[in-house]
């Protein structure tokens, strides 16, 4: 068989949340989809903004559809990507031009195009579980090793003497992610500064540009007023990496964009290398009618309130009866330890209750699940009774 | 300076159609659009269909929002790889299911794709010259390396003997491109089964597979009622890499499939392949809307007359001025030969005469310069004065 035996490997093996969501599907056939209780997902439940649908309207309307729907440059429309650039600047009192954004296919795409661009073979990246299970996908892809960093027990925050001793002279680049998937923890400021503080320590040390890469597509998605650091301002090898998927509720769309911090280290080459990265990828450009809708939409944001909402139901009902949880401050998604089964068992047995969740096994994190709460509220009351049934079958 | 010193190269070195379309749009900006003769970008001019646009508004107001700006599944919406597939069935008289369409972000996503799937480091792929400067970087992104197989001499069409010599046990795929970019030739049946012959014989010889990827952008634009043939007829270890980009004037929205040979060898692993391609690349999946608006209009066809009426009075001119040119019989690219000159001092001369014109050097030819006919039709008769300063220029 003369194929590529990683590729293959790849797509033999789909990833345990997709995996989850076709049997909840296969489920819902049978006994109907209001009996089914499916957390597998991060597909935003909440419609995208009113102004999304009138914008793409308006513009097949009112703009040339031969431009509407045509090449942009392969960075993007230099229009769209000043807006962009402008709209970091005012939020986060940053100084970048269209020279700093890259539009993008999403996050993933942001991420592989950003990975290659910067790592040679042999490089290592460091992540800190629990992370995307694709991270390591896309730094293999570029030819590196990812190596993981343990978190801090309880909290799932960084632990920094971990990370520490993870660097070495082959550590090129490290992925944050912050609001987190999947556990929903926003890393506090003190943690984000101890981070750049051992890296600007380590560049020095050995003499080499070490990236600091912000995956942040729950940016927005952010409870409780809390704050979020803007990572340009703590560290300046760094990219912020962003979606509009989960903030804009758009993720079949594809449309996002890599921002460089314009004090980074030989910038302009760095760009350029991104450009290059994109090329040999086969990105071609950002869905050009997506990057016109996001240019007009910059300031337009989700209702967070009804994923609050979902969240304090889930968690508080969790917490009475029984489950450790860990306390999401942003995203979609509720990290709740098993008790005392593995992952993989833990969500076997919730399927005898029609409950849909993922093991965090993928995610590099052992006795723990993620439930996607980003669905409709009555679905979650709805499955309360079985969550309740659950702890009380491991009670017994 | 740590980053990855190829993609940088790739990045710094911009495409020469590139470079030819940012000065055309710079000398517009100094001299007025109406007196620059832009011949560089293969960016359909004619506007999409008007079902496209009409498509788009009544999914936005008839469907859910959240579906229809929602993930599919990676290879794609179930119910559009289904009508993709009877679509293809139905004008080609084949066997194909919904499992041999993987929906992509447009042909160089298909290519790129297919590639990594099937590709191992240090395996060769064969294109023929003329063909598209990219296949070379995605070839290369797969870790193996492009082999260039010279043309016929007049016809351009594929020589088949120096074709059988590049073949050897370590040609793992060969890419053809019909209608051809840069040509606009069509390659008649008897070249398509004298490679297939080829390849037939060179698999059994060496005992592996060596499979076939169409690359089909313009297949539906040709002229004279020419048939395209179908690789699947011809071939069983074939692809069709195709995209909506030219045919629905739609290059921007990156829109396009991977079909498989249902022929083909171990055909289910090279699809969990191209899945697994697909991830480790960052394609999360084709843009969901757009999937649903080439669902709905799978039928709808360009109007290839704007096209052909622009080649025949470009060629006809050209040629009563004294160029030597390709008969294009599809597409939108006109290939002339140079006055003796190298393509680019030929294409630095007739910028003189504000006409923007792309060497072939890029294209695998010599001494041939690429014309774009995409354009307006009176842009194209206000130019031919500029042709004729040019000829007359060499001829003194």
């Amino acid at each position: 068989m003369n194929i590529n035996k990683q590729t293959l490997e790849l797509g033999v093996k789909p990833s345990c949340i997709r995996n989850v969501f076709s049997y909840a599907k296969q489920r819902a056939l049978e006994i109907g989809e209001e009996n089914v209780f499916d957390y597998s997902l991060g597909n935003p439940s909440v419609a995208p903004p009113d102004e999304i649908n009138q914008t793409v309207k308006e513009l097949l309307d009112k703009e040339s559809s031969v431009l509407i729907h045509g090449y942009t440059m392969s960075p993007g429309d230099m229009n769209v990507r000043k807006i962009v650039a402008e709209n970091i600047n005012e939020r986060f009192n940053q100084n970048l031009t269209f020279k700093n954004i890259y539009m993008t296919c999403g996050a993933a795409a942001s991420l592989t195009i950003t990975l290659k661009a910067i790592l040679n073979a042999g490089e290592e990246v460091i992540a800190f579980a629990p992370f995307f299970p694709e991270y390591s996908v896309f730094t293999e892809n570029a030819g590196a090793k990812l190596v993981v960093s343990e978190p801090e027990e309880g909290t799932l925050y960084v632990d920094l003497k971990d990370f520490e001793s993870r660097i070495n002279k082959n550590t090129r680049a490290v992925i944050i992610n912050s609001p987190n998937n999947p556990s929903g923890v926003v890393y506090p400021e003190y943690i984000i500064k101890g981070v750049c503080e051992i890296l600007n320590k380590k560049q020095k040390e050995y003499g080499e540009t070490i990236y600091l890469i912000c995956d942040e597509p729950y940016r927005e998605l952010v409870y409780d007023d809390l704050k979020v650091p803007y990572i340009m301002d703590y560290y300046d090898n760094s990219f912020v990496c962003y979606s509009f998927s989960k903030a804009l509720s758009l993720p079949g769309e594809r449309i996002g964009y890599i921002a460089t911090n314009p004090k980074m280290d030989y910038v302009d080459e760095v760009f350029f290398s991104i450009c290059g990265a994109g090329r040999s990828l086969g990105y071609v450009c950002a869905p050009s009618l997506f990057q016109q809708v996001i240019a007009k939409n910059i300031n337009v944001k989700v209702d967070v309130n009804v994923y609050k909402e979902n969240r304090d139901i889930l968690y508080n009902a969790l917490l009475s009866y029984g489950y450790t949880c860990v306390h999401p401050d942003g995203a979609f998604y509720l990290l709740v330890k098993t008790f005392g089964d593995t992952a993989i068992e833990f969500c076997e047995t919730a399927k005898k209750f029609e409950l849909m969740l993922v093991p965090c096994d993928d995610f590099c994190l052992d006795g723990y699940v993620r439930l996607a709460y980003c669905c409709d509220k009555q679905k979650i009351i709805n499955s309360l009774p079985a969550f309740e049934k659950l702890a009380k079958y491991y009670k017994k």
